[in-house]
């Protein structure tokens, strides 16, 4: 058995209508009488427990954290102070990037929970994309997102102290990182346990990646950076499943993981998923359509959200006069450009180096995506994850060789 | 007037013998009435108090962190706690290198001194290039003292709960940090208020390198790494006056600085220093020696750190089972050794860039060094220092370039 901590309890549909009735702020925004809200329990990710509340007045979303990973059980235990992380990195994230990530209500330390805003009509974009939906405004919004996520949090923005500090906070989400350095950079490249593939069709690519020493010497790098690279804080599980959207709006959910690292990983994790979707599109097709124009879209909305964020955190940059250069140096001179491109240059390799490593561990690691999964034939399924499986390779050996977001889109188009 | 904690006061020689006096543990090292003991300031750095206290039984050494900058007084305060860190530093190093930095015998966090280890005969590496002095045991004690402080407290020896409680704790040494980016990476860029050189002779190539727009991008790129890069605690210092020697023994003081840092910083540190020191050696010529070949023992002791220190690296390294490679690939393979080699590679780079940045600081900042202030001549001085000025800058923009510790100081030796 697996011992909670005083106060804590496992919320069920029953124990948080009790909660929420004795809370007069969040009763209120629903409305009625406890007894006519309706709630579900609807949770799809890996982790936690997310019980949604629609009263007479309005909805509410409860996201409760358990002491193990949801989706393995209680043999793998798991600790429920990662929502202390996600309550900080919730309001890091809106202070930064106002109207982008959803409002916190209540945050309740002991009993683990917060009670955010209910989002509606939004759906996960993951989903959006297996059904070839396009999201007009997306790549603005996530851009927007990640730019001022990233540049507000970065040592361009806050002095050391501040800085230090908010790291020193965040380094207590350490179970959480090593869980990522494990199950990214080196699950995938050995038969661990937990590991999966599609069977027998990806078999032997899958035994090649794991012979094949270039990959996981990138792999061990980018673990590497992972670890030291305290650039800002970052959401730390950016993929299309922790993104809501709707028509007009797009907002960033489940930052439990946020910790100081990498800003390439974030990046990394957008496009890495983006180009998952990309590969498992054929498979998608119907009749009515073949999904080739949504792929283009796709590879487009990868280099739309690229310059947004790039043009965005270098226009924040410009215009905040950050401690890097001497006061005789404007931040508008031409040689602050030569600088800030270096730097996005340095950005892009990490980005690409990171995508190729989450798209081959939700290919070949313990955690899959519906993309792929929705897919019924094994073979058709194989013959999306082989093409993914080998750009991946290349973007993490090769991630120093792409010169822009199109180079790398263009290779993408290519296979 | 500058405030004081409770409890806490400025020693000076009358004080601290009482203070000892009153500590069995340390009056039973120096034995005898305590007013026998022979007690005197001996600090001659930028930042503390040190005494010396030497009794019939034997010496130690009491030193105390000043609430501001001694070298400029009470007009930069400074926080008191930087004794702190440097005690939590020494015990860092001590478990990592035994042996290579003084004992501590006690620390007192509310007088703010530790009572350490009166090394004998020990001086000041520093003074001891100045005098054309050689070590034959330094390269490999201080290689060790690089490549055991730097491994054990790195990713590649601690798990990552590990290592971030280790980096929160170091967190908190926030304004020292901020301080050292100041006077290295800005402060000599532009005409800062307590900047000097030698003038007018150095006038025209300092003017020269406050217009360098590349040498001011490169020195915001390392600020930035200095910054972010968590690598390993590093001493923060480690210039040839944080160093002391005798003819068989190696010892490295003043920890104060230390935090999670770049290891190169460190590396560079002292290479920067040694080669400071080379460039200075021309003026240090007496009709007995004229310093020739003392300065390629110098370029010698340089190449042969940085080797002692990889290789004993890369050999901790090699025998830890580190959370960076999959099971299945071992440590001492092939490919592990290419990745050693591309990081190793990285931390020269690094290595280059600091040891140049840390030259310029010592020749255009707020604080020089005695290699330089002991030559008379203004004139011989500043020959030799545009020399070590023009290096390094090289150094610092062309970091990237240097193959090998060998093709670095091979440049120095051709200039």
């Amino acid at each position: 058995m697996i011992s909670m901590p005083p106060g804590y309890a496992i919320l069920n549909t029953a124990s948080v209508r009790d909660t929420v009735a004795g809370l007069p702020d969040l009763a209120r925004r629903l409305g009625g009488p406890p007894a006519v809200w309706k709630i579900q329990e609807i949770g799809d990710g890996n982790m936690n427990q997310v019980f949604d509340l629609q009263g007479p007045a309005g909805g509410i979303v409860v996201k409760q954290s358990l002491p193990y990973i949801r989706s393995v059980g209680e043999s793998w235990p798991f600790p429920i102070e990662r929502i202390d992380f996600e309550h900080e990195a919730l309001g890091v994230q809106a202070r930064a990037a106002p109207g982008l990530v959803p409002e916190v209500y209540r945050y309740d330390p002991v009993r683990a929970f917060i009670a955010m805003e209910r989002l509606s009509p939004h759906i996960i974009l993951r989903k959006g994309l297996v059904r070839g939906i396009r999201y007009p405004r997306l790549a603005e919004q996530l851009g927007d997102f990640l730019a001022r996520s990233l540049f507000f949090t970065s040592d361009l923005a806050l002095t050391t102290p501040e800085k230090k500090r908010l790291m020193a906070r965040f380094a207590g989400n350490a179970e959480l990182c090593a869980t990522t350095e494990d199950v990214v950079f080196t699950g995938p490249y050995w038969d661990a346990p937990l590991n999966r593939h599609t069977r027998p069709q990806l078999d032997a690519a899958v035994v090649a990646l794991r012979a094949d020493e270039e990959a996981m010497i990138a792999a061990a790098e980018l673990k590497l950076v992972f670890r030291t690279a305290t650039e800002a804080v970052i959401h730390g599980d950016l993929h299309t499943g922790s993104v809501m959207v709707s028509e007009d709006d797009t907002r960033v959910i489940d930052a439990e993981w946020a910790f100081y690292g990498p800003m390439g990983f974030d990046l990394g994790a957008v496009v890495g998923n983006l180009l998952l979707a990309y590969f498992s599109q054929p498979a998608h097709a119907s009749a009515d359509d073949d999904r080739t124009a949504y792929r283009a879209w796709i590879l487009a909305l990868i280099e739309q959200i690229w310059t947004r964020f790039e043009t965005g955190f270098l226009d924040l940059w410009r215009h905040h006069r950050s401690e890097l250069l001497p006061p005789t140096l404007a931040p508008e001179s031409a040689a602050a450009e030569r600088l800030y491109r270096r730097r996005m240059a340095s950005v892009l390799a990490d980005t690409a180096g990171f995508a190729g490593a989450k798209m081959i561990r939700r290919l070949m690691g313990i955690s899959h995506v519906e993309d792929f999964e929705a897919i019924a034939s094994q073979d058709r399924r194989a013959q999306c994850e082989a093409a993914a499986l080998s750009f991946a390779r290349e973007l993490m050996v090769r991630r120093a060789h792409f010169r822009s977001i199109g180079a790398l889109t263009e290779e993408a188009r290519q296979r």
